[in-house]
């Protein structure tokens, strides 16, 4: 069963892969192994530049984009024509859908080093040419949503605005939109996140509207005309005390607001902010918006500035534009049908092998650790088992191949972005602090035996 | 006249745009100023970084999707409901299609501050809305295309492979490993920028591949079954020179290469050179692929490596993931019908206004300086004028709305890689350092009279 959007069905995503997953499937092909059981992990080893926590971003737009994940003539002709794959593995991708199962962090969830924030079961073969797809997508959109999510934080109670399409790719803006949005952003300029996921869009004019006409006054008068008193002048493009006083001259003490696009912020929105008290605009409302990243917004705290627009800070993460997150095996049928739990042994990149399921520890509903219960890798693990003072953080995301529609679209965004507000509530203060510091819990492994997670024998399902 | 590839026609690119472009030109309809004739400029106030030059990437995929830009029943609806804009500024809208004139730098071609990368002549209303658009690309793809030649320059003779698609949003990733080829790179990990683009992909096996395995020795007999002896086995999933052995034993001498991913690798890539020596496969070769970024490369120069795996820092151009391009009202004309040059007066964000000519002039050779032309606003320039020791920099990109499809598609992609190892070749030796400086070559503004390139009298087309 699918839902209205959700079914609608778009551009394969097929080929937004790394072309060794489809040569591993090949070989996998080959020599039997394609058929294996897997686990595959999707976690970060650490958190980038110091961060005290990360925001998982972007799981409602992977969901459907696996539903689109599909071989189609022209992906085959490619494949075919540039022999990447042998004329076996062409059926098989023909015939291809995941139908496997993904559970795994809600959106809007935080995560900590080693959260299983997706864990993805199949054969080898359907689960990992899901790999590079699932990494674009997670990596992109939880760096975003962090970064947005410590400006939501340095910005308080003052609402946010994500302004910053032009600063990156032009598909990537959209996600970026959505991805501030779910951390905590109250709008967007962006207008297709406004289309595709119901985001509430926001915008004034620019500088060129300004230089358009033949004085600041015929740009303003014409702005008001169209978009009423209510609208946010522009005031900076030439002088900014000649334009705020052209400003109220024009649109009257009831003016909505001024934007303030240059200068230095703490010192010019004081004296804008006394200037329209004088002019007795006492409630029209500041927006800055030069350069601000949430160090900025954070100095500007005692400012009289009642909103902020941000552009390139949130949409390249403020300095991490991906989150470093990788997609692992962790455990898979061995060739008696039996798991093994396996992990890459490299000094600096090792992993942790087997299942795992993840639970936050809360005192008197703080968060106290992020406890991962870890399988030897032959059991199934029971994530929704109560652990007392504990929250789960596993939700099954995709069942047999099929999606859960709830987290998709507008309404997945909507729920995410409820979801994060929740969860932030529960970090210890010291999580809000934006210097570097270590993560503001600690991860704790457990074992499973030991934690007595193990919810049911070990079916090996599958072939051989 | 439109070619294969580009008439085919994309989704919609419409709504990729801020919201208050849409609504400056409901407020331009109503006061009659959205058919004032305009010049807009897109340049960079300066370079990111310390870079010593930057690179243009992403024309070729402007073009396109230029051509798609056009308001939908879909786009319309959304900014009907929304109340975005007025019934008069849908109709508008709903016929829309570009039908001005944009010139500019080839993509591949080198920039420096104040370059008129695009200069784009229409109506306000016409050329104002392509603002977003033009920045989300350029910027994004500019800033790719920086950091990889960087790269090129620091790998010398040495094949670099771009493998980031999944430390970069799912779309950007194809845009990104199509800027990095146009700047030197040999290859790309992303099979969507092999059929979209034509850029020659490549890939190997991941560290799953070897897990899968009951044994390393079954995962590499597997892959060389599958790809050959001429395939490149990833010996560092448990230890490297266990790996090494294992290799060359199942693969024999005839080893096409070995790919190692983790460790500090100067010191890995020699042990291994000398081991694969030792065993007798003097012809495999040695790909390095761990967290690789210019300074590494370059680093690794004295190294036997044979080729570059780079991922996640040319994709998030190396610290600095946009360009920081503006696009900015430069010359439009006034309610009388004659041209003005405008600028905003900000401080720290000034413009300068006019239409400009763009030269680099040359010694020898060697580029001297970034010579530009300014016009007051009053006059066209001739901007194929021969200057003597000097070469022209702009080309008609876009003429009476129609883009040159020579620069779109595959076949763009490759005229921009040739270009671009062109004209690196004019650059000053001290341009190839990696380390933060000035720019290379001084960017020099001249008066257009003075400089005698008035190419004809102004003529103000359009309305009024």
């Amino acid at each position: 069963m699918t839902h209205g959007h959700a079914s609608r069905g778009g551009a394969s995503t097929a080929l937004l892969t790394d072309r060794y997953e489809l040569t591993m499937v090949d070989a996998a092909l080959r020599d039997g192994t394609a058929d294996r059981r897997c686990v595959f992990e999707l976690f970060g080893r650490r958190l980038s530049a110091g961060r005290r926590f990360g925001v998982v971003g972007g799981t409602g737009r992977l969901l459907s984009l696996i539903r689109d994940f599909r071989f189609d003539h022209e992906e085959l002709r490619f494949l075919r024509d540039e022999k990447v794959v042998d004329a076996a593995t062409l059926d098989f991708l023909e015939g291809y859908r995941f139908t496997g199962s993904i559970t795994g962090y809600r959106e809007g969830e935080l995560y900590f080093p080693g959260s299983p924030i997706l864990t993805v079961e199949g054969t080898f073969a359907e689960a990992v040419v899901l790999e590079t797809l699932a990494l674009s997508v997670l990596n992109h959109d939880s760096a975003i949503a962090t970064a947005a999510a410590r400006m939501s934080v340095a910005a308080g109670d003052r609402p946010l605005a994500e302004m910053g399409s032009r600063r990156a790719g032009e598909r990537s803006a959209v996600a970026a939109a959505r991805a501030a949005y779910i951390a905590g952003f109250a709008a967007t300029s962006n207008l297709e996140a406004g289309r595709r996921w119901g985001i509430p869009t926001m915008g004034t004019a620019a500088h060129s509207w300004t230089l358009l006409h033949d004085t600041e006054e015929d740009a303003f008068r014409a702005q008001i005309d169209a978009l009423g008193t209510g609208t946010t002048l522009l005031v900076d493009t030439y002088d900014i005390r000649r334009g705020v006083e052209t400003a109220v001259r024009i649109a009257g003490t009831g003016l909505g607001g001024v934007r303030i696009d240059s200068g230095d912020l703490p010192t010019v929105a004081a004296e804008v902010r006394a200037q329209l008290d004088e002019l007795g605009a006492t409630g029209t409302r500041i927006t800055v918006t030069s350069d601000l990243d949430e160090y900025a917004i954070a100095a500007l705290a005692a400012s009289p500035v009642d909103s902020y627009g941000v552009g390139t800070s949130v949409v390249t993460g403020s300095g991490t534009p991906t989150a470093g997150m990788v997609y692992k095996l962790v455990a898979r049928q061995d060739s008696d049908g039996g798991w093994v739990g396996v992990a890459k042994a490299s000094t600096d990149k090792g992993s942790k092998g087997g299942r795992k399921a993840a639970f936050r520890t809360l005192d008197e509903g703080t968060a106290t650790s992020e406890l991962i219960v870890v399988s030897d890798g032959f059991e199934a693990l029971d994530t929704g088992a109560s652990h007392p003072g504990a929250r789960p953080l596993q939700v099954a995301l995709v069942t047999d191949g099929e999606p859960d529609a709830a987290f998709e679209g507008p309404a997945g965004v909507e729920a995410a972005r409820a979801h994060h507000a929740r969860v932030r509530e529960e970090l210890p203060v010291r999580a809000l602090a934006l210097s570097r510091s270590d993560p503001a819990i600690p991860t704790v492994y457990a074992d499973a035996r030991a934690a007595g997670m193990i919810a049911q024998p070990a079916v090996a399902s599958g072939a051989e």
